[in-house]
């Protein structure tokens, strides 16, 4: 295999294509619905998440994952949030705690 | 301003840029607090998002979206879960219930 670490069919997605494509796939219909209504969809998948996590199998867990990204995402759409600008602002410049790249908050703290 | 739809200093961001950084920044003391514990976090700050999202400012609303991503991809970081391995099987086809890519699944149905 010429790539060392080669995975079967695996793009680079940027956090704005991602945004993009739930925007394109649902806005819609999320709009109409609102964020206090879409936001049960997201604690529904919060709970599935937490069972795949306790006895799923790795496929259960990535499907998983997978929906409250999309949700959150979405959310996030309705209420006009740029979810790139969200996480550039808080973790471009380290950990917001300590301002670390590798974080060396007291463990008991909140990183 | 050369160009038109220009944003101060927002760069484009890969889901494996960003789970690459939360990994380096708190990978270690996640996996030590592992899973369960990881999980009360990304709890507590989807609670602080209901928060913003009912009352708090647009930059209270960037924070904890930020927030909310961070604990769901150290959660994935922790459960050696690929974020956008997740995401391309899921939505990479379109939306998983109808298959077009902008949803045309039964607004009371899960999209």
């Amino acid at each position: 295999m010429a790539e060392e670490h080669s995975r079967s069919s695996r793009p680079i997605v940027s956090l704005d294509e991602f945004q993009q494509l739930i925007r394109t796939m649902y806005f819609e219909k999320d709009a109409a619905r609102g964020v206090d209504g879409t936001f049960m969809w997201l604690m529904e998948e919060v709970g599935e998440l937490a069972a795949a996590l306790r006895d799923g199998s790795h496929e259960d867990q990535m499907e998983e994952f997978a929906d409250v990204l999309a949700w959150l995402t979405t959310i996030a759409n309705v209420a006009g949030v740029d979810l790139t600008e969200a996480i550039t602002r808080k973790y471009g410049a380290g950990c917001p705690g300590c301002g670390k790249l590798a974080c060396i908050c007291d463990d008991a703290g909140k990183p």
